[in-house]
């Protein structure tokens, strides 16, 4: 067989040869962007010749600060298909994260969406390696800016020829792309992306969710989060209409409009976002679904509630899926399997909000205290390890944090979760979070959901703390709901017929104004602990 | 990203352990078998062991002479996962071929169907390499045999554990299976794949037919013919049921009620059985196609009425796909695109009988006399060249002749087309059979359609026959209508308003019995051009 590398460029010359009639929509507040993949294609040649002539050459990296627009989607191809690596940058990351994640990959040139120009401004001193700021400007007015020798893109890449001879010699585990985590502790970590596994995840992409040509994909997961779920790359590779909703993926109503207009089929995003979507329809907001075949929710768990009413009463199936910028990001989904389709309501739903079933291409196991594999009961907790051809096995130059989590060629993730009999895994707590009391495993997650279904409390994260006999034993921190009041004891009562064992029920509550949480909104338990440690943390 | 190589374990991995209830299913001519892919993957780690008990190395090649049920699918997973090679041997080659490909490939077992041991009978003298032979009985009766020694591979595989290390070291360049082509000239040509190859182009194959766990698929195409068109791989890998029909795959009655009876989504065949289909159906045979949903076909081109008729008599959709033993087999696929939806029936028909567009991942160009790639206007003809992963690099151990078909990185079909604005591939002749006069190409196909328009002849074959002045000029080989007559003159006034110019029109027509045929059933046009340069071809 021809050893022919997997390289992005082949799904982008399909795109421009086979389907260049097809339209990518890009939605702004004010107006509606369309062109076809043909004029889609002369713009990344175009790019490809501008990156030459900013100094770009292969292996360099070049960042997006951007929303989902189509001149996002040229920079998802235009640069790694000339050879160059994606650096697809995460603003809402704290701005000395934005500085150390800029100069950890040594961007030379940064992208970035006329709105979001004031994050380059606030940190641009303390840039090292970057030569241009380029600026990806819907409006074609050049922003007042204390930045000198601002570049407009589109005036930039106008100068070129709309053909491009793109390099046939790049080795398909040359770096397509590059993302960072959101460190909870230390310094975001880099992930980078060779074409040979963006390529095999969007096969995969396509084969678990069945996309196809006449799919039209609505990319709400933006794409600075883990290469957008490889949605863009599948959406070219099949020449799929797609829509880009920029900014307006937050506005419902026109969320909502766009999906009906445009005739959406697929469309992929974070609960938070069926969140505020739940919340607009059950205002009455006007919506139309009957276009949608697939919606793919992932990046934390959807709450099963909001699962079950926006399948029932607004006719929004949910799939969950799961993965992490570690994982290109698939890596598994919660298909229920076609003989299921008769199962009562309830149990479907059980396969419905656990992450799923593995990816086709990858393995996975469940790894439990033993060093064994965990029994496929339901049951038995283990630590979720993945390996596969899109699974990473190392930090960017970063040994001594890639050794903690790839080990002897399994990507640990940290994730403690349980494997049932039809294989679907369902997710405990997170391995840090558990707490261990006399030798066993309590689940923090599972003890906060319980506290948070008392009617007095509006927010709970439980910790571990050291204990004398016990090793450890968990604290609760409870927010109780404005206007009400709950004691300890009352919490304690509540839970006693609730709770796996007795011994879950933490010792001691203490009771906060508001639980500290992390840049991306979750508990943060590692200031909890922290304040508990210094004796700082008191109840109001 | 981890280097972790595409394996065919992985396939086979996930199906045992996510899909372990999902049924296989056989149909013999008495009875039914059927069991789970968990007894499946059992009997897959029993024939890995005896296969050692054989010894069978790592690259080792085996023969299977076998029909489509569940021990050829154990043969599938079992000999490459295992590390070593499966050559699926197509046993209607004539008894030469069949000698020479077993010989040529070193086959060192061959696992033979109970049906078929005749063949084996008939050439084990002459086989060089062969040190066993393993019966596949599904009656348990062990053959009355000259062969001495023959092993039944029920009572072989039965004395192994139901575990097995499949060894993980494998490279995903190792050779996974071997077919070799029916040649018309010379000795058969092997085609190796790796497993890289295979994985790639069950992807594709699942991403172009949109196959997922939900599908029963039916496997019409013989597992001895390029690989069953990957379908045992993708469904294996998908975790679909599957349906083996034996030789009942020409027993249409059998047929229909198998797939009403199992409720058959998806099916692949060729042209032969579709004809037999509609035959049968035409004479009111039974069947429900309810559950049918994805209908390829391939490996020759489908008449566009029979297509036609299928579809609108018998809501019998067929998308017809193309491909040969050196492309694994999927390069294209003739899907319309989704707005191609509201075209008129004989439009869109036109689209569905092109051979399509490209398949995700492999790239294409057709070359014109020039050496440049031909307009897209559906009009200029070219040789349709391929590449990609999942095509051919050459031949097995044939250097003289890979030469000729592998140039440059791109696989040379020999067939001639066109690619119209839309990226749809039509045929247009066997580059070999193409009739050149006056230095312009004719196409012997095309002319040899129009000649069997005329209602009194049944077959017409055309070969260029050497010219003084013109180079070439067509020559009509014609077999009329038993019963019937027609004379020359009356083909050539039949032709005069249908050609495309009237140099097309041959200037001898000769009246034969029967036209010979290749053993696939095509026409011998090498053995009329002997017979020609012979003088031996006479009118009746």
């Amino acid at each position: 067989m021809m050893d022919f590398p997997l390289l992005l460029k082949t799904f982008l010359l399909r795109s421009a040869k086979y389907f260049p009639k097809k339209e990518i929509v890009s939605v702004f507040p004010e107006s509606v962007h369309r062109y076809t993949y043909a004029d889609y294609y002369k713009r990344v040649c175009q790019l490809a010749h501008a990156l030459k002539s900013l100094g770009i050459k292969r292996g360099d990296r070049v960042a997006s600060i951007a929303l989902n627009d189509h001149r996002h989607l040229e920079l998802y191809f235009g640069v790694p298909c000339s050879g160059a690596i994606l650096h697809t940058v995460n603003f809402r990351l704290p701005m000395n994260h934005l500085v150390y994640i800029i100069n950890h990959a040594e961007d030379q040139v940064i992208f970035v969406d006329e709105d979001l120009l004031m994050f380059v401004e606030m940190i641009k001193d303390q840039l090292k390696t970057v030569k241009h700021i380029v600026v990806l400007s819907h409006t074609g007015k050049k922003p007042e800016s204390g930045i000198k020798n601002l570049i407009m893109y589109d005036e930039l890449i106008a100068q070129f020829p709309e053909k491009y001879d793109f390099p046939e010699d790049l080795s398909e585990w040359d770096p397509a792309m590059i993302c960072y985590t959101s460190a909870t502790t230390g310094d975001p970590k880099g992930v980078v992306y060779s074409h040979r596994a963006i390529m095999l995840h969007t096969y995969a992409v396509a084969v678990t969710f069945g996309a196809s040509e006449a799919d039209c994909i609505l990319h709400i997961v933006p794409m600075f989060h883990a290469n957008a779920w490889c949605g863009p790359f599948a959406a070219v590779g099949a020449g799929c209409k797609q829509v880009l909703p920029g900014r307006e993926v937050i506005n419902m109503d026109k969320l909502c409009h766009t999906i009906a207009g445009e005739k959406v089929t697929f469309t992929a995003g974070v609960p938070t976002i069926w969140m505020l979507l739940y919340d607009y329809l059950e205002k009455g907001g006007w919506h139309d679904f009957s276009s949608l075949k697939t919606i793919a929710s992932g990046g934390a768990a959807i709450p099963r509630q909001l699962m079950i009413d926006l399948n029932e009463k607004y006719n929004f199936p949910i799939k969950q899926a799961y993965g992490s910028t570690e994982t290109t990001p698939l890596a598994t989904a919660a298909i229920p399997k076609s003989y299921m389709a008769d199962w009562p309501a309830e149990k479907l739903y059980d396969v419905k909000t656990s992450i799923g079933i593995i990816a086709l291409g990858l393995e996975m196991k469940i790894v439990g205290d033993s060093g064994a594999e965990v029994k496929m009961d339901g049951k038995e907790w283990g630590e979720v390890c993945l390996r596969g051809p899109w699974i990473a096995n190392e930090y960017y130059k970063d040994p001594e944090r890639s050794k903690e989590t790839f080990i002897d060629g399994w990507y640990h993730t940290g994730d403690i979760g349980t494997i049932d009999e039809e294989g679907y895994v369902r997710l405990v707590d997170r391995k840090k979070d558990l707490v261990k009391s006399a030798g066993e495993w309590i689940s923090s997650v599972d003890m906060e959901n319980l506290i948070m279904a008392h009617p007095k409390v509006i927010e709970a994260a439980i910790i571990g703390v050291p204990h004398p006999k016990w090793q450890e034993r968990p604290l609760a921190c409870v927010v109780v709901t404005p206007g009400q009041s709950v004691s300890a004891d009352e919490i304690k009562d509540f839970l006693k017929d609730k709770v796996k064992a007795a011994f879950w029920i933490p010792d001691e509550i203490i009771f906060l104004k508001e639980i500290p949480k992390t840049s991306v909104g979750k508990f943060n338990k590692r200031e909890l602990r922290k304040l508990y440690a210094d004796s700082q943390l008191k109840s109001l």
